[in-house]
């Protein structure tokens, strides 16, 4: 018996597929219990076709979905074209021709994932994804097969590699984002447009799929409160240094009496935190659980063969059941009803960047209008910063987002005072 | 439907089960599509068994291995009571009454796996023990499911909370030795008798175990080189940090192009490396390879809880199977032949401490001896230690063991010169 898959789309990853089945045949074949072969590849039109044959990729080059939709070989289809269309309606496609279907598109299952679950369901197929989160590092199939007995409680995530290697030039280096930024255009990690890495969008698409995984709630993308490095400035990056931390731009999902909430955004990692020298490139998912405590999944977010890698084994997973018969199981099978946290449960430390005139009196007033909101401080440093003018950073104790959400409309209001920023500390 | 199973012990970790079985209950019945119930523990004596009873586990306690072994209501058997007797011999009854088998004994796995896996074969059950191998981290079946469209090359791993505790404080405290074993046995890490924890026993029993599922290959115990931290001096650690490295007890396994080779020693790992801070009493595991490329799992090596996880997720796997009437897979099935590296492949680079009268010409001649073997420098610290004696401390290039054994042997003989120690480098 041979397992034949189809790929869609011959990119850098999908390249890297019929690298891994070469080079690891004897292993795959083993664990898949069958052969794996590349039966088709569905590319754009014949100018793409022609330009692969002539590199020397000897595959069938199909230009028409529907060369792989209608054939019976054909057991599970790989999209890894990426965006929503027409990866969204392929893949439905494929799901509808009752193929098993992988990919790696984060934005596709994060915003249309519970319809293409469906799908799959309605149709007796299944539909893998473990390389859409954190590329080559296998948390989701550790989350849904190793967390079984366990209730995860926190999950952070430093899964946006650009955003990282930008934050870590910004906190090593002390660059600008804007220098930062530069850098990783020259370097190819940002597109031309780097909004959604930069915006912390990209990180709140895997918080979605974050969620389904570890907490079994589905969380909508537009409910990931998210907020990028932009407004980053080496000033931060030095008092969070003074203060014992640095900054990163973090994910973070918690379940709470209440309920769940996710974000992402800039957030102060003490410095002996494991997330704190998660560097460059790669990406770490962190998880609190009442069992295990805390354990974190650390490998490269993206790249060739670390993706590929993921698909190969999400597609030998699949090769496998196929093979002994079985009905496959869905990828994640942990699901309850989605309730989110009210603001009153969600309590965190914050640091405050304030700067006023420097004279005395204006850190008692700053620490009597915290006190009226019943927080107190944990940590202050306080500077002149010429032209007699001081910088006070103030690193508060835990308080609920009600809270929060108070504090800063007072400070802002203030005479005399100006808020330059406010950041989460974990 | 309802999975009944059996604990052979009741002790800290297996005390940790009938909670997560409360606490996570629904989930678990969810994910194992079946109800999971203690039927049956196995205690020493009726003292025992009443000690329980009067503090309230209200459990069905039994004295004679025999009433579980008949017992076939009784799907899983789990093996908490640590040590090779008579763990093996209930292990193998166990097996022989068609009951799978569930356990976190790492000492027995790596002296007696293959025999015990050999009788699960015979028996047409499975024998699983994801916490027998750094103990709340998920490695084992991330190994087996996630890593098999890759080609692991290295593994390292800090698998032993005893002896990474005592080194931390060491690094980070400048502690000796002894004292450090001083408060790992004040707060309960370090046994009465520490040898298995401080000279690498314990770290390459679960080096014997990794090399199963990561590499497909059965090492020996007794082919584990293992070599502990009782010769590691505060003079070492200070040197290890002007040099910009961290000293820590490091298990590795590799595979070269002529095979494969173990060993648990103490390292130089670089400030950088993932691995560098993990500290105290937690764990890590290092993986390399060609499809990932680089990816650390860390967590807690031990504890009620972690290890009662992964002992439960165990179950759940187990139980998942049984009910849907699937014949169940063996926990790692990744086998080759199991073929050794021979010295000339296995190149590394070391750290050489000596001490020497301070005079000229000594580095020179050292620097001569070195190149006469074809070794050079990559990093040289020398320092008057006082009455007239310098200390060199050397990080070399890469060399292979040969060449190691005999620069070790050159200095040894040398008049003048005390090789007061040497650590491999990484």
């Amino acid at each position: 018996m041979t397992i034949n898959i189809a790929l869609l789309g011959f990119g850098t990853v999908a390249s890297g597929i019929p690298f891994l089945l070469q080079e690891n045949g004897e292993k795959i074949t083993s664990e898949a219990g069958t052969e794996i072969q590349i039966a088709k590849v569905l590319v754009r039109d014949d100018a793409e076709k022609d330009a692969l044959l002539a590199k020397g990729h000897d595959f069938n080059f199909v230009t028409d979905i529907s060369a792989i939709l209608n054939d019976d070989t054909v057991d599970i289809v790989i999209e890894l074209m990426g965006r929503i269309e027409p990866a969204k309606t392929f893949i439905t496609q494929a799901l509808q021709a009752k193929k098993h279907v992988v990919t790696a598109n984060k934005d596709l299952l994060a915003v249309h994932g519970t319809d293409l679950l469906k799908g799959a369901k309605d149709n007796g197929v299944v539909l893998y994804y473990e390389a859409a989160v954190a590329g080559g590092i296998p948390i989701l199939r550790t989350l849904a097969n190793s967390y079984t007995a366990d209730k995860i409680t926190k999950i952070l995530g430093v899964v946006n590699g650009t955003s990282n290697f930008m934050m870590t030039k910004m906190v090593d280096e002390g660059w600008t984002y804007d220098e930062a930024l530069a850098e990783a255009s020259r370097l190819g990690y940002a597109e031309s447009d780097p909004t959604n890495d930069v915006d912390g969008i990209d990180a709140a698409y895997k918080m979605v799929i974050l969620s389904q995984f570890a907490f079994g709630m589905t969380i909508k993308f537009e409910d990931v409160r998210h907020e990028g490095i932009r407004h980053i400035t080496p000033e931060d990056v030095k008092l969070a240094q003074k203060l014992g931390f640095v900054i990163k731009l973090v994910g973070e999902i918690v379940e709470r009496p209440s309920g769940i909430y996710a974000e992402v955004v800039p957030t102060f990692l003490p410095k002996n935190h494991q997330l704190a020298t998660v560097n460059g490139v790669m990406n770490a998912v962190f998880v609190e659980s009442i069992g295990i405590n805390e354990a974190m999944f650390y490998g490269p977010g993206a790249g060739q063969k670390p993706t590929a890698t993921s698909v190969v084994a999400d597609v030998i997973e699949l090769a496998k059941g196929i093979n002994k018969g079985d009905v496959l199981p869905a990828f994640n099978t942990f699901a309850r009803e989605t309730v989110y946290a009210t603001k009153e449960d969600l309590v965190d430390k914050y640091y405050f960047a304030i700067e006023t005139e420097d004279k005395a009196g204006q850190l008692l007033y700053l620490a009597e209008l915290f006190h009226a909101e019943n927080v107190s401080f944990e940590q202050v440093f306080q500077e002149n910063i010429g032209d007699n003018y001081a910088s006070i950073a103030i690193i508060s104790h835990k308080m609920d987002l009600n809270q929060f959400d108070s504090l800063v409309e007072k400070i802002s209001a203030l005479d005399g005072f100006t808020l330059r920023n406010t950041i989460k500390v974990i």
